[in-house]
């Protein structure tokens, strides 16, 4: 999908809230966001809104040389992420559909986020997740998607998500692919968060190619477009996927919370809604 | 007081709602919006945030070539509140203080506001208004203030809003300037709408002297000066009147509601609150 004009005001404010990570001193912080409105209005037309944030991320490291600002609050998610683990494998093994229910749980993972909104409540989320009615429920699809798939392709999201990324993995029983992000971007998971994870072990890493939030096809290494081509099955998690794919005649899956308005009026949802989707359903018309 | 950085996004924001009130061709909308993130990145530092607005509002005006672009939305308030007038005025008249009444009825007035909030409901704030606890309410002094005043400049702020103005001019029983800006910004009121406020035969009408949301006293008109350096009651409403006069040492009151959590935050009242204030007692510490 096209970036859209709500989109503009919510890339100065994630700028903000960047430069606010590593900085205390406001002349310095106003330096960042100002040269991020600059490069904001300079961009070219067109692009999903991943490739907008890769460019604004670009600015602000090359003005602040902080490669990293959300490093540490990466590996806060991933611990926080991790102590849950225990007991959502017994919610799992518990559950009348363990796969379902990881697959569940995975979407639940996505409101980690502090791109376009840094106040959840990890806990909170993963408790209703598993009952809670979807806003578009396409998994009875992706079960059998699941089952007949023979390699399957899995773009991740945010640190800390990765980790219940991996009680999904854990369950798919089929040889999985892991695509992160070449190097950091907000909250992304790269492969330092994915080995932190956990996910070392049990899915094989590759890097997606470019440090945008959204896997940017154009700017993707040969590593991820041959897993893209080789898969018959790609889980893809969280919103920045979502508008980088929605449009790809794929076999893919979108596994995500909505949590702007944007996305949630692209899918059709309410803000807030989770979803497991079907590519293509959830197309809308162009432009919306 | 100087903007804060927390408005940046407001700014871009702005410029989107005003670009789609003339247009609904996106590829125009884009381009007027990227021209405002360009000027936004652009300005100087300092200065207050209506200072900015003004710059923002003539790059619109110069790139689109529509110089008042909330026209209808203002004759609209104007109309609205028009309606309102008998009502209210048998309740100022029926109150215990009635000047008191009418300067809480122009407070909720400030509720018309398309350049921070456009959803608001007149009729619910003004029944509230009346009787609700104000987060400052320096009324007592205000009162005392009116009694021994001699010379009142009325500062005014949005279309619509000027009509419950007009009830409090005429409860004031004093010779009043009523300051408008220049010419068009966003929704505030110019001499055409002070005009259709009915506000010509009980005010005399001048310009601050600026299109601005707020009265930039560096750019202000000679006759502003006089009647600001003349007045002993300063009577300014709204927030961006009060982002520009809130540190100048006069006897002034700041009528308005708090409508984002900038003003809310320096005011140290909560989001919504109303407040009738005397200069002075609302002062933050620089930065806040």
């Amino acid at each position: 999908m096209k970036v859209h004009l709500d989109c503009y005001p919510c890339f100065v404010r994630q700028a903000l809230t960047t430069a606010r990570l590593f900085s205390t001193d406001e002349a310095s912080v106003r330096r960042i966001v100002a040269a991020a409105c600059r490069k904001l209005g300079s961009l070219p037309e067109g692009g999903a809104p991943p490739e907008i944030s890769r460019e604004i991320y670009r600015t602000i490291r090359r003005i602040s040389g902080v490669a990293d600002p959300y490093r540490d609050l990466k590996r806060r998610s991933i611990e926080q992420a991790r102590r849950l683990l225990p007991g959502l494998r017994r919610l799992i093994e518990g559950s009348a559909n363990p796969l379902l229910a990881a697959a569940r749980i995975s979407v639940a993972g996505n409101v980690i986020d502090f791109g376009v909104d840094a106040d959840f409540d990890l806990e909170k989320e993963v408790e209703s997740v598993v009952s809670r009615p979807f806003g578009i429920d396409d998994s009875p699809g992706f079960l059998e998607a699941v089952r007949t798939a023979r390699k399957i392709l899995y773009v991740g999201d945010n640190a800390g998500e990765s980790v219940l990324d991996r009680l999904l993995i854990e369950r798919l029983n089929r040889p999985v692919t892991y695509a992160v992000r070449e190097s950091p971007i907000i909250n992304d998971v790269t492969r330092e968060e994915a080995r932190e994870s956990g996910l070392s072990g049990i899915a094989r890493i590759i890097s997606c190619g470019t440090a945008a939030p959204g896997v940017i096809l154009a700017r993707a290494s040969k590593a991820f477009l041959r897993a893209w081509k080789e898969a018959d099955l790609i889980i893809s998690k969280g919103q920045g996927n979502y508008e980088c794919l929605s449009e790809e005649p794929r076999p893919i899956f979108f596994l995500l919370k909505a949590k702007c308005t944007v996305i949630a009026g692209h899918l059709g949802v309410r803000l807030g809604d989770f979803i497991i989707a079907r590519a293509g359903r959830t197309r809308n018309p162009p432009g919306k």
